[in-house]
């Protein structure tokens, strides 16, 4: 059984940390991006590795769960506890330096306290780039990004988080430090404890440090938005730009005509690129080694897919300026979409093959339930799909209460049926806690079980996020 | 406590199992490639994940202990237990099928028991490159592979083996089943099972099957060899490859002359690429996207690292002939160096910066235990030495059992004040348990064991591997 965080609980934490740790106004830390949810708790902002180490001793002696405070841009509620004895909420954010730089390895090392942008930045600073990009990289901070092992617009190219880390300092359950910031490209000495804390969502200890690789800055960069008959021409269209351009496929996005209706509707502002709007269209960014350039490596693509029937309509910025154009749409899709307001939203994968198959019977399955608007977009180079269902027009998200579960189990279903994953980037935080329970292979959970409880013991690491409570 | 492999136990499984899964002649089984150590027990082979399944279970229902051996070409004795109570050996050869490709998703799912080469094989035939790759490749099978996470001469471009896989299928050491064969490229649904048991070497479960990703194969293939005056020297170059041909750069291994001379001197026999025989030379493998032609990419960079002093002499490969014979050289001198028999073999990394250091400072410590020859060589790029010690000429490798000790430490312990890995690609096995444990950090040895504990309660999963045995 876990304690609440009481008067005299928080007078230890207050004798022991600098008053920079502690916050008068609390109320940022206990809410989510959507405000669909209402967080509790006492906030608390150590300055080191030793001092999140004191607050973590303190709360496993008296046996405070403590529920770690990245960016605070998570979609799923692993950030916020809503019920249940009050815990410590762990923010990152003074721990806000990178520590250093390694040039000639490519490697930098950094406080799990630093937002995404200013890595992105001292990565740029040196020439080098840190692949890691989404919507939210102004706010989201290095340690909430690896542990969701977050996603974003470059996978296809670099992958995903996990993909952009070398090594991590974790302090652990029982205030241990793990000291694992190697800058090593490889290291085969025991279990792989590096993934295992990335993705873990805060549940087996907390990530302060970590060691992320950078890349070298692709030369020629470019991109264009083409206008497909079909999401199965989109996948022939991938196919195709893998064979003539290879890796320089730096993203392969996805996006349904509703997308630019909604943002014609609520906004943000774009321009639109294509005289006729298509019912679907891709944008496609490139990122070349010298000697190719992007323009004639894409308008090459374009001939070819539109003698083969892939594509019907294409732009491809001839500038920076309609390149980031380009991005802006894409980017501004989730805003538009949190301005409607969805019914339900969903991020799915499924197997690359099987994503036109996935749209249309995910249509029809949800025709069944009533009548919605749906805005399906996202990473399609990876089999990501942000599929968000929404009210018709003159109708609010408040009028679908009776459905959502339903269209939440239909869309769910079907992704499983279809052997794909109901959290393909945003993790299982405490939204989707029933689904893993649900879909998840029996074998899988029976380890996922036995792995929190060796590591964690007293349960006090971001109760209920990806498990739900034991005892 | 475990029990041994019984004659009545014996009887158990040959009633459970086909004739098939019974050898005659095991003797194999229980050496190793260098046949330093001897290994005992019980050979099965079974021919199903279900047939894997039934012998975990009898063998945990027995507290018998269970040893997966995979292609036997491992180095550090994981796939051998010479002492304690007779275990089964559980050979995976008999699951040798490609279960599926699916090439518009650049995927392979095959049975564990699947060699190397044969997976390679089939990913050409549809055009696509499956890049894992090593000198034991005609003999080493995918599950061992993915047990020990294997390394190679492409990781600088494509990752270890860890990078290659997306879902594992495992028999737990309960004899449960793990469908964890996804072909999702993101999926972030709990704590990442599929990196943990990648790496474990069979000390957590039984991998049985992988679904592994393929790649485009490169349009523009090529390689060079340039002379370089220093260690050092090939650092900048590497970083002056990166700059100029980016990813294309798909290996970038160096070579000592002590290499040469022991080719020259035991064999295999190789064609000498310089006039003058450097005492360092990187072996450059490059694979680039059509539209670049690689002979003029390794000129122009053969030409800028001239002007820069970072390169002496080169030659540039002018026929897929001559690349063949570039990395013959490199692959023959495994083979040299156990014709000639080291005093020790490491198998370790550090920070790439440090490698020059290292490499002098080890040269300086080992030549106050005695004298010896060294051979360096490996993958640079991934700052992954082979740092081979050997007798003087004249002398063997049973002259040096009192030294041997001694130029161990003194290897590990210099590696270890330089933040690096006494076992970098090769694993733990049981050869390197005691150095796991002097060098590990304390808080991973403790979270390395409470894993391990958890998945496989009762120890009998290749117990003194990676881990010594407990209780």
């Amino acid at each position: 059984m876990l304690n609440p965080v009481t008067a005299e609980f928080e007078e230890t934490l207050r004798a022991t940390l600098p008053a920079a740790a502690f916050k008068e106004d609390t109320t940022s830390y206990l809410s989510e991006p959507r405000g669909r949810w209402t967080g509790q708790g006492f906030v608390v902002s150590p300055g080191s590795t030793e001092e999140v180490a004191t607050v973590v001793r303190a709360c496993a002696q008296a046996r405070v769960a403590i529920v770690p405070y990245s960016g605070g841009t998570g979609l799923v509620g692993g950030q916020l506890l809503q019920e249940g004895p009050a815990p410590v909420v762990l923010s990152l954010e003074r721990m806000n330096q990178i520590r250093a730089i390694y040039p000639s390895e490519n490697v930098l090392v950094c406080d799990a306290g630093v937002i995404l942008a200013d890595v992105q930045k001292a990565a740029e600073d040196i020439g080098r780039l840190f692949p890691l990009s989404l919507a939210s990289e102004g706010s989201a901070r290095i340690g909430g990004l690896l542990s969701t092992n977050a996603g974003g617009v470059n996978v296809l190219r670099y992958g995903n988080a996990r993909a952009q880390c070398l090594g991590l300092e974790v302090v652990r359950p029982d205030g241990t430090i793990w000291h694992g910031l190697t800058r090593l490209r490889k290291d085969n000495t025991g279990y792989d404890l590096r993934n295992l804390m990335i993705g873990a969502e805060g549940t087996l200890g907390i990530i302060t440090g970590a060691a992320l690789k950078l890349v070298p800055r692709p030369v020629g960069i470019g991109a264009a938005m083409m206008a497909v008959p079909s999401p199965a021409a989109a996948l022939d269209l991938l196919a195709l730009a893998g064979e003539r351009i290879g890796e320089g496929i730096a993203a392969f996005e996805i996006v349904h005509r509703a997308g630019f209706d909604f943002l014609a509707q609520v906004g943000p502002q774009v321009r639109q690129p294509f005289d006729d709007l298509p019912d679907w269209c891709v944008l496609i960014d490139v990122g070349l080694p010298s000697g190719l350039i992007p323009e004639d490596a894409l308008e090459g693509l374009f001939e070819a897919a539109f003698e083969a029937g892939l594509v019907t309509d294409g732009v491809i910025a001839q500038s920076m300026a309609q390149r980031d154009a380009f991005w802006h749409i894409r980017e501004s899709i989730p805003e538009a979409n949190r301005r409607i307001g969805s019914v339900s939203s969903h991020d799915i994968s499924v197997p690359l093959s099987a994503v036109p198959a996935f749209i249309e019977r995910a249509k029809q399955a949800l025709a069944e339930v009533g009548d919605f608007r749906i805005n399906c977009f996202g990473h399609l180079g990876d089999g990501n799909l942000h599929y968000n269902v929404f009210p018709m027009p003159g109708r609010s998200r408040t009028d679908y209460e009776a459905e959502r579960p339903q269209v939440k189990r239909v869309v769910h279903d079907l992704v499983h049926a279809m052997e794909g994953s109901v959290s393909a980037e945003h993790g299982i935080g405490r939204l989707k806690v029933k689904d893993l329970e649900k879909y998840g292979d029996p074998a899988k959970l029976a380890m996922l079980r036995a792995i929190k409880d060796a590591l964690d013991p007293l349960g006090i690491m971001n109760p209920g996020a990806v498990l739900a409570q034991s005892g």
